[in-house]
């Protein structure tokens, strides 16, 4: 994007810790806006792709590699180095399933491309291997995917574009105090993220209905696979839920199997969604099927990417689990983007704390918190062009106290954004 | 997805018209909903990628390529078959831009992947050669991209996953009518496609900048490239326009007369910004250059793409050409999409139509309206499984009234579906 | 290369047994020829590619995949079906070799290419999955190479090109007897194959010794990795022979350890060397190292492939395991190449054969035997178009009588044709 | 292959001019050899794939991009630098022929492999955008092949192996004088080339019927493809030759006229062939044709390579053009590899410049000579390990005298060695 050398300097040592002066003014806004509330909408629409979808899969991959890549550049250099790989492409395969069996005639291939620092100081990095590794590892989450046999991984990841590089090495020296970086970084691309609080019941149902199938269910019903699709739109008092749940042959004897394993989770996954509501639930699993012509949603390897459907980072859930067209979303892909450096990544996650922090801290005052942040290249990642806060007030809330809240509780977090880094490298932030 | 046999049939010929049993149900949800407008909310945040961005030229191609074989399967068989092209990778090359000249090192790379019908009664069809063609033609919009030089294509598209092709057939003697498909068509997935109208002043400036940038202005500044990123935040009166410009290094001799050149840029987007807005507006452009250390933002064809910057399919703007986190969004990838099966672009390109129609309409009554509509696999996509309109009402303005005006729209729209293929095939929709 | 439909025809059941008429005329040319004996001529040069040469690997995929797709055809149709995998490419990675350790950087990538039938009566079969973990499989001789980390496999297999397969289905009819086929079966190309025996002393040396130090001396010295090429020259009395031996960094402690394992070496492979010739042998191993400058032939794997060097099927050791350019030789491919159907490498390993019994039932007459046969294309693969044979007499032999011997043993091995396919398919025979 | 330092140190500069000592014992030994003239033996096969041949596709890339690197290099930096071409894979497209037209579904596509430097002094190089330009320069000298829509080109050319760049630095200032290098450059591998001189007639009449093909004949046969393959067996008196011609569909209007293109074909081969011999000569072409079947070798672009024949550097021509197995031959590939460094290309064609001469300028007292030069790693390429001449002397000729004469051509050869680099670059050899 410039002219500059071709020259990568990247410091192999932490910078001594420095004093970061406070920034007075974070162009933050809090408002109170109108609204009707969500639960008294009559429409609500939510949905979630389980993390065996291929989307899913992509963004899973996307943020596996990039947290190998932070512990490496870590454990070597005590910092985090730069590196986006927020670019795979997970291709579908070919597959044959069968009740009893089935066998997958050509693998999933996964792509993996971005950019990553891959030479320091003259001495060239395992960044392939450990993208390649960290592929592998993740992918074994699936029980009846066998990694050896049923994927095949490329590595194609290059050094990152030199302008980014620069930028940031010039940062650094000015402001960086530890390996997880901390509030005065500058932004390196103009973009935003955004969030929001509470769920609305609907949001939890579809959320906690595919963690169910894919946790605690799994034990009792081995013939689901991970490829679960969870949409729910709810109509006045009703939510109406379609899941589509890939199965796995070689559990399943035959039809008959088959609908009783479709009946048994049924009942099961309502079971479990009306602990988060008190809406009626209907549910509708693999609307598709068709005994009469044989059609079932059947797989050898519990992913529909076996057979056809590829998977890319950053189309499927935003950071908070789901992708709700009712609520304010962010296009950024945040799965395998640099956890210290990336404001698009940082602010999603950042904006979910604050808005969660508001609504939480408010005792009921604050009804529902929009909260989105906008950077500006060059410009601190702490003091944001714009921090754009909105609260809808439960009737009767005193606006001007829980303003100064929630601008409190903004200001704080944006001072600590360190913690962004920190727990996005310990795997405790989920981005997708 | 589905056991189902291997054998993939697909009729050469259309089937005769049959009559279209009006649907009268299509689950029309109209409400009217509180909210504060817009334009007195205190800010906003839009943002546009302009066509030269990578993610822009992704979806592009991606598009290109789907009308291509659109085209090709109208003309050879009547209708269009199956198909997704969405899935396709734009890889960054190497350059070393300079000014008066510079050179590409490694062409960006253009990896086409995704599923088409390759193969009809036995005839073998040139899907791969038309692909191609179309993405080579489609770049050569980039004046300063040398289709023969500067890039790569690769095609790896495949043969679709057999259950929606079987599925799609079934459906097909059912009640299609025409090559563009009609309104009885059944839902292959359960997704679904939302939009609003109209534009908010700040909308308007985002997207209209680049499309000034990337239009009219380019004979005055030919030194300016297709690469343009802009992003608008509002904060209550005033507009900050960023704006990231690839400027040509051919065009431009040295550092004065690249600063003269963004001078006059940034003059001409003022005044051409200032006709759709009273807002203040202030205008920053390539923030991260620095004169001092050599750093601008010069490239050789006018595209970031040709130094490292990666762009994937459905990550840049919506359908109305904006990323709009204040606006109900859809995650859905439309460019490159089926526009005769795929409901998730189809919904999302009608719930703009429809938005559109009933704010045109209302005579100012209605101020803001939001569409969104969801589709249920199996299902005719004229009739889906829910199809939510939220009305904003002036003041005093007759909700009753306008809801039955709003109704009528909607339905009329849904019977109406097959326009949407149509006019994309006809290249009169833009989706990106 | 044929107008053909595209249905590729396959039987998936044997063809009944057909008695196979006797050829009468095979084209066998018997002659005899002066020649100065190559042990009598002043040089000789003799090359051999050790296992873990780029090039053999890249041979030893190519077979292990053909062997895997045979074994694949014959349980499910009971014959073999038309394949050639002799297009794979090793693509060399990125290493950093240490004393003590080292680690890959960027795996060895194993492109896989060739064409396969992948479809037989509307089942798809498993090509891919089986064609990468036979190469899996097969890397797994590499004891230092971990063939979860240090290697990607990728599968572009194809189809095969119609008028081919069309040819084959036409013959099979015709004459096919059995999995292995049988004498008639008719050519695919015109091509050729060579060979000729015995084995003189020097390439006796080069091959031992290239099997010893990759077997026996293994156990003693496991700093050695297995990409070892011997190149020995034999002026007059005296064999040079040139060993350059990749030697695993984590087995080795410093530059006198690794010293000491090249004496080591040097002493063992003397040893074994001088039980196959009265020739004195000198030995280089290694000739480009330098301890002033830190250069030492180290690697992590035992393979240079870890490191740049790029291997291709077919341009390593001939059939017989050796590069002889005092010698016939072919320029076939065999590693790869369908056992049953590719008059090539059927060849190739028949005139081997052939040579060789020819030999050694001559009970010395015979001092020298060169065979070559050529395959015209739609031809019986039992019945040449050319079957050139070349004795070179010792003194006083009668060629009036080991001329019919000769001619006899040519006759009837391609009578029995078949037995090549066999032996391939058991793994009885080397084919590099 | 060994520890280096990742620094690639290359000069920008030729260093100066200094005097080269004259080697005085190059290791050549001449000898005499009894043999059965070739022309006595009663068998000869001799094969040529055309230019068009999928093999000789990728040797002439290879070789092409290794001529356009060298030009980059010159012109730079006044020098060729490392660079390896000769791992290009072209992986076959899909096609469908047909009388009168015809099309390409999917493209040829020539994957660029290999080596190079890609880097020098911290300036990067566009050695991708040269390799892949090249490469389509190449490809438009097949007149039917449309290069903007029937092949795509994708480069993975990576940087070299680093000892080898190292030792390559290192031998420069020891001894090169001039851009093309001189007689006292050290080999960087050990290996060797062989030749052997005079063509026989059959051999004459293989190579000079390809070349009539390809050349004057196509203004007459515009019908005719550039995919031509000439396999001669000569047994006693009489050549059979046989030549598979891909033919161009779109100038053929049916099978009749197919017909009598092959008959003209054949008269005007047989024409010219008699030319180069006294033999009797019989023509087969297109042997697997089939009128009753619709079987004919047709293509679009008239090459097989459009249909599935993949192609691979090395496995083709020798140096002089043929594949000669009553020859001597290397197995090197010669196409793609660096002409200032590689020596088993170099020697290759010294050898035949060596055998040339020195039958040439004997006036008929050496019959027949074949050279066989073998290099040592680290040792100057002018002084080889080895450097074998094997003369076959006319009865009564004076082999004392010869042998001098021959000792004195070879010994200059060698002291010439740098015109082979001279002679590659300038497009003056051709190696396939």
């Amino acid at each position: 994007m410039a002219i500059a050398s071709t020259k990568t300097k990247v410091r192999a040592k932490p910078v001594a810790r420095k004093a970061s002066p406070k920034i007075v003014s974070k162009n933050i806004v809090v408002e109170s806006i109108l609204t009707t509330p969500l639960a008294q909408q009559k429409v609500e629409l939510v949905e979630r792709k389980g993390i065996g979808h291929p989307d899913s899969i992509s963004d899973g991959v996307a943020e596996a590699v990039s947290m190998a890549l932070c512990k490496m550049y870590l454990e070597r250099f005590g910092e985090i180095l730069h590196h986006n790989t927020d670019q795979n492409e997970v291709v579908g395969g070919q597959s044959s399933p069968k009740f009893n069996g089935g066998e997958v005639l050509e693998p999933i291939h996964i792509l993996l491309s971005g950019r990553a620092i891959t030479q320091v100081d003259g001495e060239r990095l395992p960044y392939s291997t450990v993208a390649i590794n960290a592929t592998k590892e993740y992918m074994k989450r699936f029980p009846n995917l066998d990694v050896y046999r049923h994927i095949t991984v490329d590595c194609l990841i290059g050094k990152g574009s030199l302008d980014l590089i620069k930028n940031f090495e010039a940062l650094k020296d000015q402001c960086r105090t530890d390996g997880y970086g901390n509030h005065c970084l500058l932004a390196n691309d103009t973009s935003f993220g955004c969030s929001y609080a509470p769920y609305s019941e609907t949001e939890l149902v579809c959320l906690e209905s595919e963690k169910y199938v894919n946790g605690e269910m799994k034990k009792k019903l081995p013939e689901t696979g991970e490829d679960v699709k969870v949409m729910c739109s709810r109509k006045d008092g009703k939510i109406n839920m379609t899941i589509a749940c890939a199965m796995v042959g070689r559990h399943i004897s035959d039809g008959d199997h088959y609908k009783s394993v479709v009946e048994e989770m049924k009942e099961r996954v309502l079971d479990h969604a009306t602990k988060y509501t008190d809406y009626d639930i209907s549910l509708d699993i693999n609307h598709a099927d068709n005994p009469s012509t044989g059609n079932y949603y059947l797989t050898v390897t519990g992913l529909s990417a076996e057979n056809g459907d590829d998977g890319s980072v950053g189309r499927g859930n935003r950071m908070n689990g789901l992708i709700t067209p009712y609520r304010p979303m962010s296009m950024e892909a945040s799965a395998g983007k640099n956890p210290l450096t990336h404001v698009g990544k940082m602010y999603n996650i950042l904006a979910n704390w604050m808005a969660n922090d508001i609504v939480k801290k408010s005792n009921g005052n604050v009804l529902e918190a929009n909260v989105r942040i906008l950077s500006q290249i060059g410009r601190p990642i702490s003091d944001p062009e714009t921090c754009s806060v909105q609260l809808f007030m439960a009737p009767g809330a005193d606006f001007n106290k829980w303003h100064k809240e929630a601008y409190a509780i903004t200001d704080d977090w944006l001072d600590n954004i360190g913690k962004v880094t920190e727990k996005v490298v310990k795997g405790q932030v989920t981005v997708f």
